[in-house]
């Protein structure tokens, strides 16, 4: 039998493979894979009545220690926190409002009860802040590390969902907050992990090795260990009158959910090298380990800003928004994904991240 | 700090300790942790309306490799079908119906796009059979062998949900099907791959070594590798009028799910040893290994079978459906849990299994 690597189709590629074609049973199944998270209609299970304009939108994330945490420096309490709000983000990508999580554990014999705690405290806790009930799961044992699976119900007014598909052209681009913090926040701890590690050979690491390393840069490292959803900016469009017109959260990295939202939607667009929102901590720390903080901003996953497009005449509702940024504009889908530097050249951005700007630089 | 085994906890009593005194925030959530799938009711969301008698229910699995399935003898395209059904079972074992899955993969490099996709195909054949539509789900690598999480949404009316807490004194006690066969199942394809283990020292295995141990065996396979969820008992009992008090399904054990209705409906239980439903190729396989047939029809897990009470009133309506078994009846919760004898004997069933009877033979 023929033996196709996974890796010649990629994530996005194998899930595109896998789910072709496929045919829905239910009438309540709205919408199924490639958003945030699918969209049910069970009013209409109902059989009759005029309330039907509620939707259920479910959204699911697996992380498997090893691949998306190491809890050589990850608490396991933000662990815990982390995994519930990244669920959480993909429903307020909707535009919807986080209900319910379910979450799955597979845990290895090296966890302790007292470690399990310390998880669900970090699930407690951001269910807690984000009013989000968790309302079953499963748990079992694992024959390697920790793996997490949670799965998150929401609700949404049927006229307010924002999918991905609905950028057109001349709609602002905007996002919320920074991006390529959370990078640069595990570039930090991957930096000391690694100062660590080289200096047990020589020398019993005391408390307080890591402290100065970390000194100034806690807002990096709390995008990383602590990221927030933000529910906060679903509120300020709403309150502002404003529905996107395509909407999603950034967790692979600007450049590839540009990619997903110009797809869908069938557009380009242009994005501007100096509208790009960078913070401060993140920037010095690039520069001091000689990286490039665009590169950063652009690639750098794990944000969990929003992402969304806007009709232009919504402009001027946008300016007075707090922690908002208009970063470019959609195009006709011929001109591409394009980043304009600061000198007004043209580069062009990948959909595999933005290759195009290695190798100009 | 302390450190606490999970073994002295087990695995229900360490959902319980993570899960006690959880504190629901949303109006949408009716019932959580405790039961085969969570219950929502987001008609209300809607603000108003009559239609307000549907109701989601969601559950969880999450499975293994090494844990709950051994791919030496599992086909890929088998696993996809019973990963999803064992998730439509917990549905129909709320008396309601499935609707959408997502499905959530963690992939090791070992696998090739052809091993997924045969996994696919049996995740979406148990769609087409079940009428459920696959929705979403998430992607990513793994650095061991392979994860899989499914997650299940279903509707069901209101008033026709079951819970594990309606038993009552002098209910009838029933199952569908058969019980132990999945488990002797399991037995046979594990005494195969120890034999063919062994032969390896000796001499190549060549195709076909096998054939003769599984011939006239086919079935105990089959319940094993491809278990169906008993969405037709769910119909009979509907179209025959009978709405159970309590239902979960059979996944764990008999004995196991026993406990779970008696503990949360505060009741006892009397099941009668001449009455559980056992399969004669498993009763023979059996009685070849040398393990006692009452014992894995109590114990073994994973037939996915409905375990149910009904009121005495509902007896006359009982008796001519197909494949529905009587076993016993609900007793008063000081009663205990006991099995009866084929010479009249009382034996207590034990929260953890069988115990008393392995001390008693």
């Amino acid at each position: 039998m023929a033996r196709t690597e996974i890796s010649t189709l990629g994530e996005f590629g194998l899930i595109r493979h896998l789910t072709e074609n496929i045919k829905f049973h239910q009438p309540s199944s709205c919408k199924g894979v490639g958003d945030d998270a699918a969209v049910m209609n069970f009013s209409a299970s109902c059989g009759a009545g005029k309330e039907k304009d509620v939707r259920v939108l479910m959204t699911t994330d697996l992380l498997l220690e090893g691949v998306h945490f190491n809890l050589e420096y990850v608490p396991l309490k933000h662990l815990g926190y982390k995994a519930a709000v990244v669920n959480f983000s993909d429903i307020y990508a909707m535009n919807g409002m986080p209900t319910q999580i379910t979450v799955s554990l597979g845990i290895s014999q090296r966890f302790s009860v007292e470690d399990l705690e310390e998880l669900y405290a970090g699930i407690r806790l951001a269910c807690e802040h984000y009013h989000v009930d968790l309302v079953g799961g499963d748990t079992s044992a694992s024959m390697t590390g920790l793996t997490i699976s949670i799965t998150c119900v929401g609700v949404a007014h049927k006229d307010d969902i924002v999918y991905r598909n609905g950028a057109k052209e001349n709609d602002l681009i905007c996002v919320s907050g920074n991006l390529g913090t959370a990078y640069m926040g595990l570039q930090l701890l991957e930096r000391e992990r690694y100062a660590l590690h080289s200096k047990d050979a020589n020398h019993t690491p005391t408390q307080g090795d890591n402290i100065q390393a970390f000194e100034g840069r806690e807002y990096l490292l709390e995008r990383q260990l602590k990221p927030e959803a933000r529910k906060d900016i679903i509120a300020e469009l709403k309150k502002a009158g404003i529905k996107p017109t395509a909407m999603m959260d950034v967790s692979d990295g600007l450049s590839s959910e540009l990619m997903h939202i110009c797809s869908q939607s069938k557009v380009g667009c242009s994005i501007y090298e100096d509208k790009l929102p960078i913070d401060y901590q993140a920037a010095a720390l690039a520069e001091e380990m000689n990286l490039n903080i665009v590169t950063c901003c652009l690639n750098g996953g794990e944000d969990y800003e929003l992402l969304f497009t806007c009709d232009i005449k919504d402009y001027e509702k946008l300016i007075p928004l707090e922690d908002i940024y208009i970063i470019g504009h959609i195009t006709k889908q011929e001109y591409g994904l394009n980043l304009i530097g600061r000198n007004g050249e043209e580069l062009e951005l990948h959909a595999q991240g933005w290759n195009a700007f290695k190798n100009n630089k």
